[in-house]
């Protein structure tokens, strides 16, 4: 038996969460690293829950065949309903945040690329077992501006992502609001932002850091170390 | 608080199901009428459980500018954990599946080809609010073979789509198969198996009627009406 609770997000819940929504190129150095379209809207899609990975949960694991790609992106967890949030309500789109996660959209480059080439859904190279990797809960009030803190991920110690959350083109109520007009969010829902530039493919044995810097400060809660 | 039971499906819990997925391109003339592609092997996609409409719970709802499209499924209800299922075998799969339903797969059409055309995800596509209208749990013992049952769709009293599920490119081994060797199912995820030919439009205050016959014989518990 399963037990879900409104408003208490601990690392079970996740697993839990009614979905996983998440934001595609919302950082625009990221979309010219990608050679892709600039959109006009956010984008979305979907990952199962069941490709989450909770800290200490064990390493991601790489199909054969699949070229492995990491994204840095902070997440958002949701503590209320929201339909039809209106894209300049900051106060309302933050306060429907509970708390936050940092996490790591694992994307099956190739599957993709090939996916994007024939029109097909990007289900299966975003949806893997263990594709999706997160940090503990950080509670809200660690993240005061959400629209200004650093996420950065490391490959063996080596730095490939160090950006601002400043730099997202579409802002948090915008993101909320164009998901919230298609589909209700509901409480323990989960929402990635977006991956800054710097995106780039893991072998089996590498290891993967990742966190958050508030003022320059790291936070202890955001921290992801996998394999 | 949300409780949900392995192994005890009952329309509110499928709302609470960890995830939908739906395979593509399932039935040979359906991929004919839309000028698409055969694929090699199953593709399948994402649904929000949000998207979910019960029996009774009302229209589904067409947002503005949209070409809204039905898709007759059967869908399967887990009652099982699947990973890496041999597609080959039949006997696993039938016994992965709890019980089963009706469904119907709505569809933007006109986002989903922009969509094709751009290579962008389909999650808004098929996961507005309400595109997903589901029949009561079928139990399982009422379809004893559920390769061999009839699927039907009428939009106003007038029959669009009718067909044997015999006609299934890809059986329910190997499309359980497929998506377990990607995600794991878990027990009360919901399957849907592609729809057969006779796709079309709809529009506010049309009637859909949808129903499962089993030699030739009408199963109650498999009707959807829905505006
Ligand atoms: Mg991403
Ligand atoms: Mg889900
Ligand atoms: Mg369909």
């Amino acid at each position: 038996m399963m037990i879900f609770k409104r408003g208490l997000s601990t690392m079970a819940s996740l697993k839990k969460a009614g979905k996983v929504v998440c934001i595609g190129r919302n950082y625009a150095d990221h979309i010219t690293e990608l050679n892709s379209a600039r959109p006009k809207q956010p984008f979305f899609f979907l990952k199962p829950t069941s490709s989450i990975l909770t800290p200490g949960q064990g390493p991601v694991i790489r199909p054969r065949g699949i070229d492995l790609h990491y994204e840095v992106e902070l997440a958002l967890i949701l503590g209320k309903q929201v339909r039809d949030l209106n894209s300049n309500d900051l106060k309302g789109a933050l306060d429907s945040i509970e708390s936050y996660a940092l996490s790591i959209d694992m994307t099956a480059r190739n599957v993709q690329n090939e996916a994007k080439k024939k029109g097909l859904p990007w289900s299966i190279a975003k949806g893997f077992d263990t594709f999706l990797p997160m940090s503990n809960i950080i509670q809200k009030s660690a993240i005061p501006d959400p629209h200004n803190i650093e996420l950065y991920l490391t490959v063996n110690d080596k730095v490939q992502q160090n950006d601002s959350t400043e730099l997202m083109l579409f802002n948090i109520p915008q993101i909320l609001g164009d998901i919230s007009r298609v589909m209700t969010l509901e409480p323990g829902d989960i929402v990635l932002t977006g991956t800054p530039k710097g995106v780039g493919p893991v072998v089996p044995g590498d290891v993967m850091r990742a966190g958050i810097r508030v003022n320059g400060k790291e936070l202890e809660d955001a921290k992801i170390e996998v394999k």
